[in-house]
């Protein structure tokens, strides 16, 4: 259900004080061409971080500070406060917890999943931590620091409703695609897909509010059950029998209706309606702190997680052609053309263009919006197969992983 | 940490009143040929249910009753009682809820993932709920009763610790494969390995139990903290910084040592070390109610899940030869002998013998079993490649998946 988005390049700069010099893609919503945001590797993204540790016991690599890549797409919903706040800031938020993890110390990369010598540990029985879970929990924790910040600031600056956030960064041979709602990244390698997210949807995310709502049934305000039915229950079924499953069942399985069940059910509906007491369709994002039941005192907050799921990519394991790429989408990408679709889409257009020819990846995100809004036609906007386009805005990153915008 | 290993072969008969007709093959705990359990497809076990509906609305299968086969592992620990429980009674409570889900009303089989027009909604916005579905919840339903069972009758028949379980349900042409503990089961076809289970330990549960301790601190019985961190902190080591993860977290940060973080964590160690309240090792199973930490008041049972995960293999739809098959395994297999290792010895053992040989899956059975326990040698008991075999107990089941043991 997300309004609008804003996708956005930037190129954070933190060598001394000197701020971000951002050059946002800031899109329109709705069904804007404009929503198409090109690939930038081309024109790298680079963030200088000023090491924190002492400059003796860094590696020269610590020393000199080192970069990132940086690229993200934020699906507003109930307003594009939340969404321009996080395309502005998310990238200093992990700029900071990579310096608080002291990132530089680490060596540039690991030797294919060996410990590197000094991350081994010192102690008795100590776990050893590597560079790459470092790094994600620095993600991890920049998500979580920049939902505080809009929880913080959102009445100073009257920030409203909340986001998706998908961002992917490069760091030291590896991208991490950090997915937190129903925006979608995959790779498509030698024509072969790598899913590099899941989203989160009242669906996929089920059973981890349904437990949630059975420890804490006070946040349900006594207007919803955390059971789930396939349908609403009449008052008239009271005492029959009802299929239903709760926290720790996949299946289902009957029980006798009593009165709590005839409270509306915390997950409800399919697919795209499926939602969260009856209002919201994502479980994961940046924002929606004031987000209540419709006409009621129900804050929603509590059900929804600011984390991300971080997925690795190392793109030091495989050689890269210039037709590899990771893309980045919303899910009113997603929600009409599919995985392989896509994937033919990134082929076709891409071999109409010469490999050093640098403006093909933007093309490619240009061609997956203009096939997924669909042509105006007699019945509203329609696919080639004659289904309904995307109603919903489109955001497209299409990033190369090889060729000649190759990161070094 | 098993120490106890309980498969059986169960014929449970409920036509009318007449009760399960078992032959448990109990096993000696430990090192004990005995626990090789040979496949049982070849003496199918047959479950009669009289249907519980009205005749008149059953389909001709319906009408007859339907039969399933069975296979159960039960591994059990600080204990044998509820093993033993276990194997007796969980495939009576899934005869239990089959029948209360008036299984013997769904179609025999779905078309291809097609909803079947008796399970069509009748209501509006109603899910649809497939026969699969109604399968898996029977059986997560068999297993929370059986494990009430337990609780309930622990005391007058001295039941004493707990088990993980692993079993296989063969009902209109599919597998369902449920586990709770650190069994596993493998499907072998045609060289291929699927794997048909996960295991659930203090690793791969982390989030969960530290996500119930962080709602319901009062179950850590001030002793223990939520937190992960990667080795003891030490007193003198308050305000300094350390690496933790909470339940929201994958990767690794730093926070400040405070006092609350001096208590013991309750996921500690690695791997098969990795334990709940410096207590077990595994996250799931039947039993255990009892269990305290060493020493203290503090419940472990509210951080175990009676709950199993149920994987549905579909028969239908490929070809089986006589060389495919599932393989239930407790953790002293698996512990020593991976995947790759079993289907290569599943292979070599097949084909010395001829096709229409019945004991041929009782000699692969009996084959990983010897194998993973090893050869006592000077330094112990040592595996081909000179590692240590198998200290603990192992069972093993090979179910053939065709051929002329094939299910009809």
């Amino acid at each position: 259900m997300p309004f609008v988005s804003h996708p956005r390049r930037s190129c954070p700069r933190r060598a001394g004080t000197r701020e971000a010099e951002a050059e946002p893609y800031v899109c329109v919503p709705g069904r804007s061409l404009c929503s198409s945001s090109p690939s930038c590797s081309l024109l790298p993204t680079v963030c200088f971080l000023t090491a924190l540790a002492e400059p003796s016991s860094l590696s020269p690599q610590g020393r000199k500070g080192f970069y990132f890549h940086y690229w993200a797409l934020f699906d507003g919903h109930a307003g594009s406060g939340a969404a321009v706040m996080a395309s502005r800031r998310l990238h200093l938020h992990i700029c900071e917890q990579a310096g608080a993890a002291e990132l530089s110390r680490a060596p540039v990369t690991e030797d294919n999943g060996e410990v590197p010598s000094d991350a081994l540990p010192r102690f008795h029985l100590e776990k050893a931590v590597s560079h790459e879970s470092l790094v994600i929990g620095a993600i991890e924790n920049a998500f979580k620091h920049m939902d505080n910040q809009i929880a913080q600031e959102r009445a100073s600056q009257s920030i409203s409703g909340g986001c998706c956030a998908l961002a992917a960064v490069y760091l030291m041979g590896k991208f991490y695609v950090a997915n937190a709602g129903d925006s979608r990244a995959i790779i498509i390698r030698n024509g072969e897909i790598i899913p590099m997210s899941r989203e989160f949807t009242p669906e996929t995310e089920r059973q981890r509010l349904q437990f949630l709502a059975f420890l804490r049934p006070e946040l349900l305000g006594k207007e919803f059950t955390h059971l789930e039915f396939p349908r609403r229950i009449q008052p008239k079924e009271l005492g029959k029998k009802m299929l239903y499953r709760d926290q720790n069942m996949n299946g289902w399985a009957y029980k006798k209706i009593e009165e709590d069940d005839l409270k509306f059910p915390l997950i409800y509906g399919e697919g795209k309606k499926a939602r969260v007491m009856a209002t919201i369709g994502v479980t994961r994002g940046l924002g929606d702190h004031d987000l209540k039941v419709f006409s009621s005192n129900i804050h929603i907050k509590p059900f929804l997680s600011c984390f991300p799921e971080v997925r690795v990519y190392d793109l030091t394991q495989y050689e890269h052609c210039p037709d590899d790429v990771l893309v980045l989408g919303t899910d009113g990408l997603w929600d009409v053309t599919n995985d392989e679709e896509v994937a033919s889409v990134v082929m076709e257009v891409l071999t109409s263009y010469e490999p050093n020819d640098l403006c093909r990846y933007t093309m490619v995100a240009q061609e997956l919006v203009v096939r997924s809004r669909g042509v105006l036609k007699e019945r509203g906007w329609r696919l080639p197969n004659d289904r309904l386009g995307s109603g919903d805005d489109i955001s497209v990153f299409v990033i190369p992983l090889g060729g000649p915008g190759n990161y070094t």
